[in-house]
């Protein structure tokens, strides 16, 4: 009987995922989809979202965070949450565990780069003939990851080795910290914060504040505590999170993006 | 010419179909389906629906035998609206008309179980060395179903037979019955009920009632009613609808989940 | 280096878009799929949008001009935005830049018929044995997708040519028009025009106005004017476009479906 899951490997040749604040009321998913296919007729497409905020590029950052803790060796990554398309900020392929993500140089990459250990960047140069003002997710970083997903071309083909890419003022936080804050609400009402597991393991006892309010010490499972009653533990992300047991912690306890949390 | 559709037969190998309340604004489905693929390279991924309201089994399960009536034998089907995650409940895998669901066993496999003719069950009792306390649908039954849908395991093999499947308190409507009620507003306003065609069929010059309102006999079609006015007719799943042509019945008529259909 | 996108050709054997006002909660979507896959084992399926619209044919066709536009030689279009399903209007596979658009004859080809050119229709005349009354797309025309994506037929085997496809009134705006409207708004609240570039571009120093108000004169990327601004441009479709820089034309100029647009 298998003990593992990783029985085939990899989730297969030629997987590239999408994350983008396009929404999906227009066609230009499929626009951008019909773009890597038409340089990788074999690519296998998988959406992690397109509804992150129009401009969020720190709600699309964690969202590639979690494509690339997701899958495996080879796969490319397509990120476009691009409000300065049309200005001259660089476009970006990055090299994080045998992976690549294609996304503008907008810090949309900083949740990946600082939680799954950096890697190797490039900047993304290669230019079609033919090329829009305001929709490169299409004309250039689509193609460029079908290419990159087909092998067609390798990213020292499409880019130049660059050392600076654009890094937002966020990082998980490693022990010794005992401060951090909330960096995601789901559709659960779930806050996820910055701090990692170890962070919280280092605390003996440790409780968890946010706002002000005493959440109690670090539960292992929803299960430990009554119906509507809030609950901090680790969750799936390998994050503190503050949650309440069938309810929305983002509603119940009125918790926002960005509030401070402290263990102790 | 062709005169039916099941030309090529199956809907083709490692068929996997995901029906979840994760929403489509976070990463959970993609997690979830990385799984799956990390297990199964080569499965072929069908969303049914992540819009089931969160915890929602009746509305869950709804979908999932909608599913399993519109693949074919060999179709693995991951559902998961596990609102007891972190809970002692137990997970299940269900083989009904050479399909196989793996949900959790709270209900969510009723209405595939009841309309579809029943099957056979067993406990998922696979685990894998690490799993979350939050996130079952990642950790446990998306690579239970890569498994079963590439064919590195059995359903035997990956738990126990048990033939205590947790059923909730609703069936379809057999004749001779005269009263069901309303299981599902569509996005249209249509309201299903779960009363059969043969049912109502059983029942000469029927005439269709809900919440006091005489709906008229039953419609072919929406065409045999004008504009805005309420159809009675069978639906696409076979069962009996409340329509307004060109309209919302839910809003017109005030319809609500669970209201009684009375047909006489 | 590659100097173009089109490496491997074609998006691929036995595509099928999918452009509906199903939306994404129900199990619709995944029926409909479910009787392409039934037909065509070997299906790539591409979402374009199922968020038209309930009823919105206008909308609807847009969306299928632009996955004519994207996709290559070979690809299936299946359409559904089927008001009338039930009345006795027929059903539609047109031949479009060799690619094949299948669809209810209520006017959904339009767009794509006016912007690409045009093409041969024919009426969808072959028929399951069991049809239901109220889903042609599940139960006729994706198993006639599914059929023509995998060449087990011919849009010949399947219809009978007819030269009078239903066309809205609706048409892109060719040299030396100086007049059109807002025919889409997007998520971004961007306003596309039913305006071509060339007859933009016909205009020396061409000022644009909307109901009554002057944009200015044709930018060419976002980046040309200050934060929330309005610019007209030319979008991604190579219409003319009225968008707010870092904005939402839609609400910044409260801007509607059908405004008028001039050039001059």
């Amino acid at each position: 009987m298998p003990k593992a899951c990783e029985i085939d490997g990899e989730a297969g040749p030629a997987m590239v995922t999408l994350t983008t604040d396009f929404g999906l009321e227009d066609w230009y998913v499929a626009a951008m989809k019909a773009a890597v296919l038409r340089c990788c007729g074999r690519a296998r497409l998988v959406d992690v979202t397109h509804g992150v905020r129009r401009g969020d590029i720190v709600g699309g950052s964690i969202c590639v965070e979690r494509a690339v803790d997701a899958f495996g060796a080879g796969t490319v990554h397509l990120a476009v949450v691009d409000p300065g398309v049309g200005t001259g900020r660089r476009l970006l392929i990055a090299k994080i565990k045998e992976q690549l993500v294609v996304c503008p140089d907008n810090g949309l990459i900083t949740w990946a780069w600082r939680r799954q250990g950096g890697g190797v960047t490039y900047e993304l140069t290669w230019r079609p003939e033919r090329v829009s003002e305001t929709f490169h997710g299409r004309d250039i970083m689509g193609p460029a990851a079908g290419m990159l997903a087909g092998g067609s071309a390798t990213a020292e083909e499409l880019g130049r080795l660059v050392d600076d890419p654009v890094l937002l003022d966020m990082a998980p936080v490693k022990p010794p910290g005992r401060a951090g804050r909330i960096i995601h609400l789901d559709r659960f009402g779930n806050a996820m914060t910055n701090i990692l597991e170890e962070t919280v393991r280092a605390v003996p006892e440790a409780r968890v504040r946010v706002g002000g309010r005493d959440i109690g010490r670090l539960r292992r499972t929803y299960a430990e505590v009554g119906h509507g009653e809030p609950a901090a533990l680790i969750g799936s992300s390998g994050l503190l999170e503050i949650a309440v047991r069938d309810g929305s912690a983002e509603e119940k306890l009125g918790l926002c993006m960005g509030d401070e949390v402290i263990i102790g």
